[in-house]
């Protein structure tokens, strides 16, 4: 018998049946003598609708006020769960996240989780109940309702897990698995067994849509094993463990996309003064996630510089940019839109050398024109035009022996 | 400047639209100076869509997760109305009710308020914000979400008036104040200036819908002047205040109608025991409320028993009473369904013979025929046949002298 941790998505409590569909699963894990925490997320379209009320109103409606509006959605969940589960026969409880005791920061919209306070949830879950919590929120020490901002609920669940001592956390989604690559784009890809932390961060934050890197970096943080499952059939997911448990033969173990890439060029920064940090604090202060930066010497006095951000955040960086052209002293700036990021990860690049090199030879093979490189000991990225990523994405997968059975690449 | 306690329904906040248009009639009252707060109920029709989300799980689904589930609809509408108020350049801030510290017993679906910690909503009343907060609900001693049932938003904004020693609640609603008889019914029903507490809980009681009893047996309870407004319509509303303050020279004040009611009539019920008592307890054990009652000797051993249900009742109180038959030792019982209650109110009665009598008489010139009768200090109701009562309410307001605009009504 074991504590277990688990989380559905807004798809998987996408409706009433669904919801009885998840209500089975846990039953069963129940019935199996887990004591057992669920935290779902809200149903389906729910948050998106509360959204667009919203912003009815207003066109920047308060942070907090967007709190309080779309913690909503996982209130309506928990509830219609429990009863669910109460109608299977199950002793069940929801609880807000005031109070399953989730304390936060007062950030509204992207708050932090600061502490749980585990002694409710336990004292419950000692009485035999199951317990369902919403995900996404908590509460600051003001007394203030907060939300985790994307992939909240998914941190929800594991902040959950490792406060707890759970055995494991489940993350149960609309995919079977974390996948070499997007299965919609390459049709050979592979579900993956398992996967280490320090992958699963780089791909999700490369673009693997299935978990968010925050509740990776979390469970890393407290070493809490993940599976990643399908809420929809009934098949092993992938786990998200400790490197170390595994065989690292593989150099490459999945290849990751992000469609909505800019880049944007300064040409001839003066090279002696405060240019370099002032241009990257002007665009930090503004909230906009630089990615990826290369920068080249031009002459003695002048570098040109490139760098990548969100699609959606380049027209604000080239304001910034603009407004601050003379104290930043830099000849012109220019924008690329319509970009594509393609990245290969693996925790076993850093002992097999070659991986870069294969990389790009089998871009330049394929005729696709590398704009900007990015590296680090676990992964690769290369920034190309946005119309040639799929194809990009498909010519890796097979460059690096991906296209097989995982069984097979293993003994390549 | 004072202290104002506003309430908008469901259909005051039924769409942004609506939603917009309050924070507007809001604003007037701030920007006059006074101190706002603001209780408000789910958008429109959320809560029968919340309710038929959890039939569709559960026949009887736990009160406990019912709270958890409807109380998101005022939270939803609390937030989006203080996003209006600070697109109109407010300062505003919105509550669930254990923000607001609304303290209830732990009696999920219908829990009374027991105390009301005002530090919160004072202190950003202090800073100069409106406070906007969620009706209907509260928390109970162990930190659980409760709803105070049918009325609750009217009873919210009461207790908080009476708790904060506002100096009025305004009640805004789809109609323009208290009227003399429902307007749909007849079209010479004129709206009251002002009515007394006593009146106007037992018109509420009787069944005029503007104001739920409950509400007004609180106002009344604490003294504090209630007006019932239009949300759309700007005009002056109806006071509901203390009698002493007004002029008592009306017998009849209003005429109600209550279309679903069912008569039981138990038949030859001995005499000389328990069996009253018995009777009525096994009744309010099944949590039916049982409104008229007459009981007649039918020889030295038996009685002859009529009490009025509501319609919907009906069914469950006869099952009840069979189940019991051997207990209670009545010879046979019987049901009518169909009937209707009219019912003339008003504090001068008391003061004023005859009004029984005129009842009586309008009745029954009118060929309409009374199966019960109730009265009290300060109103006389009639049971009769349903397809009649809309006449009766006619015949009466025209008999009582309402018909008439109530200042020509009082000279007369």
């Amino acid at each position: 018998m074991g504590l277990v941790v688990q989380k559905y998505g807004g798809t998987s409590v996408g409706s009433v049946e669904r919801i009885k569909k998840v209500a089975e699963k846990v039953a069963k894990t129940a019935r199996a003598g887990h004591q057992c925490v669920v935290v779902v997320s809200a149903m389906g379209h729910t948050t998106d609708e509360l959204v667009s009320l919203a912003q009815q109103i207003s066109d920047h409606p308060s942070p907090r006020e967007m709190d309080m509006l779309l913690s909503t959605g996982e209130q309506v969940s928990i509830a219609l769960l429990t009863m669910a589960l109460q109608e299977q026969g199950l002793a069940a409880r929801s609880m807000t996240g005031w109070q399953a005791g989730i304390q936060t920061n007062a950030v509204h919209g992207k708050a932090l989780v600061q502490h749980v306070d585990t002694s409710i949830i336990k004292k419950y879950l000692d009485q035999g109940e199951i317990v369902v919590v919403a995900g996404f929120q908590g509460i600051s020490e003001q007394g203030e309702i907060t939300t985790l901002g994307r992939g909240g609920s998914d941190t929800s669940a594991v902040v959950l897990a490792a406060a707890l001592s759970a055995d494991c956390c489940e993350i149960y989604t609309d995919v079977t698995g974390v996948f070499t690559a997007d299965p919609r784009v390459v049709s050979q890809a592979q579900k993956l067994e398992e996967i280490s932390y320090e992958e699963m961060v780089e791909l999700a934050r490369l673009g693997a849509g299935v978990l968010h890197p925050r509740s990776v970096e979390c469970a890393m943080a407290h070493r809490m094993p993940l599976v990643v499952r399908s809420s929809f059939v009934d098949e092993p997911g992938t786990w998200v463990k400790e490197a170390n448990r595994m065989e690292t033969t593989l150099d490459v173990r999945g290849v990751a996309h992000d469609l909505e890439v800019a880049c944007i060029k300064v040409n001839g920064l003066p090279k002696y003064n405060q240019s370099m940090p002032q241009l990257f604090q002007a665009l930090a202060k503004a909230q906009i996630n630089v990615d990826m930066i290369v920068q080249s010497e031009r002459d003695e006095s002048a570098l040109d510089l490139v760098f990548s951000v969100d699609e959606a955040d380049s027209p604000l960086a080239l304001q910034i940019l603009e407004e601050a052209k003379s104290t930043l002293g830099y000849e012109s700036i220019s924008c690329e839109t319509g970009l594509a990021k393609v990245s290969a990860v693996g925790v076993g690049m850093m002992k097999q050398p070659g991986v870069a090199a294969k990389m790009f030879q089998t871009l330049s093979e394929a005729g696709i024109h590398i704009k900007l490189v990015s590296t680090s000991e676990i992964k690769i990225s290369c920034v190309v035009e946005k119309e040639y990523a799929f194809e990009a994405v498909r010519q890796l997968h097979t460059a690096f022996g991906l296209d097989v059975k995982k069984e097979q690449a293993v003994t390549i």
